[in-house]
């Protein structure tokens, strides 16, 4: 299982649960949702006030369901930055339970730095690159090409 | 202010933010409902596992909205029981910032006793009276009509 | 049951019902709010576009549940104003089976008159007044007082 | 783009809109899923009541975002069944402006067949295979291997 320096404890919520009893999959997309935000939070990269100056937008989001999640199961979500790109980069998430450490999904984004206020894409900017390379011991090349 | 003998925290996710910027009107809602669940479970009136066995359905709900909720703000929830009933029970809602003591908003739901596999009302269990009364230093005197 | 010009069809969400198998009680006021901002764009009072010139706040919101909603059941939300204030107005709603017109819930909300830019509520516009009393045949005779 | 045989429109709800002011990422994947369930409903394969006989699990999900969906657009989601596999199946989503057909969102999901009542997988039964292999005008080989 991959490390992460980053854990969010999420509260399962009553009205997470859908009509087969267990933790709606689309929820799931929620929490990493939270977890993202706090990160970035944690890193500094957001003040979580300002939602135009959140700075990225994402580009693509999937997750694998490995174990449904129940109502009361105490949960974190583990998460940490992957690659590095140009103009994006790609983040990681784990699904636990918090008290077996057991993975129940697995997920990824990609964001692209994103002007809310321009309404355009930018390059990722060089603070973002080094407070993330820096927090995830990633060594921060920059890369050849792609987004 | 009304005293509380149960509060239960909550997180503001970013989920929870509408357009406007502040937690969306409907999401109190949910909020109240995380806060009945745990009330009930630190009652023993339910073990947050059989939802048919949840032994009540809402008649009627409502919110003061009296300040709006940031995303990042310690929330929380103090719950307690109002007027017990034949078949129904109120129970009374506080949303306060967990640090201030600030009351955000207040709300009131009517529950009614409910057999979800009978699908039908039952009156209020002498035992879940018992429990209500004694938790809240309610007098359980048998109410004369109403539901 | 009251009777209403305006009627705005909800499809339910396979993700709008619980672990009871029916449409959460939360969902209730998300399908208010919905048939709340098509009767607003109705009258011309918000172009559906800019979430800060909606120009209302709600201070407060209830429901009364009488049947519960099924996936699948095909629904429509009756929208009236009720009382008119200087600062505020009610509005009503009636969640319908649109096949039968069987009520299902009633809700009721009282918004306040407010501007999101400046973070402080206002009078209620003479033109918000106006048409809000023209559609709904209601006289508009400046209340004397209360909000 | 890819040919859909089957669409769904979905109404942009106002809740569905996050503090950025557009329809917030999670939601995206709450339009796939009422996709899914009314497809299902359109080929028989589910009576839409019976939450426990839906028949399968959510094994993966993923979204690619192309343009920020707005509240008030016309929105249908195009649902399709790619491969088929002994115990699995694909579906792939296109979220589209209805009005002009432009593509907003692409998704995939890989469905396991699953028995509620058991908690158990179970092998994708051959009436599921023929059902959905004769709506897309696929190929029902057997699959040599793999989920």
């Amino acid at each position: 299982m991959t490390e992460f320096r980053f854990f969010h404890p999420i509260e399962v919520r009553y009205g997470d649960v859908d009509a087969q009893g267990h933790v709606n999959n689309v929820v799931y997309f929620t929490y990493m949702e939270q977890a993202r935000a706090k990160y970035l939070q944690h890193l500094g990269l957001w003040n979580g006030r300002d939602f135009l100056d959140i700075g990225i937008i994402l580009a693509e989001e999937r997750c694998r369901f490995i174990s449904a999640i129940r109502y009361g199961q105490p949960l974190r979500v583990g998460v940490r930055t992957g690659r590095l790109g140009k103009k994006s980069f790609e983040m990681i998430y784990s699904l636990q339970d918090a008290d077996s450490g057991l993975e129940l999904a697995v997920g990824t984004t990609i964001q692209v730095a994103y002007d809310y206020r321009a309404e355009a894409s930018i390059p990722l900017l060089p603070a973002w690159r080094k407070v993330l390379a820096s927090f995830e011991g990633l060594e921060d090349s920059a890369p050849v090409s792609g987004v």
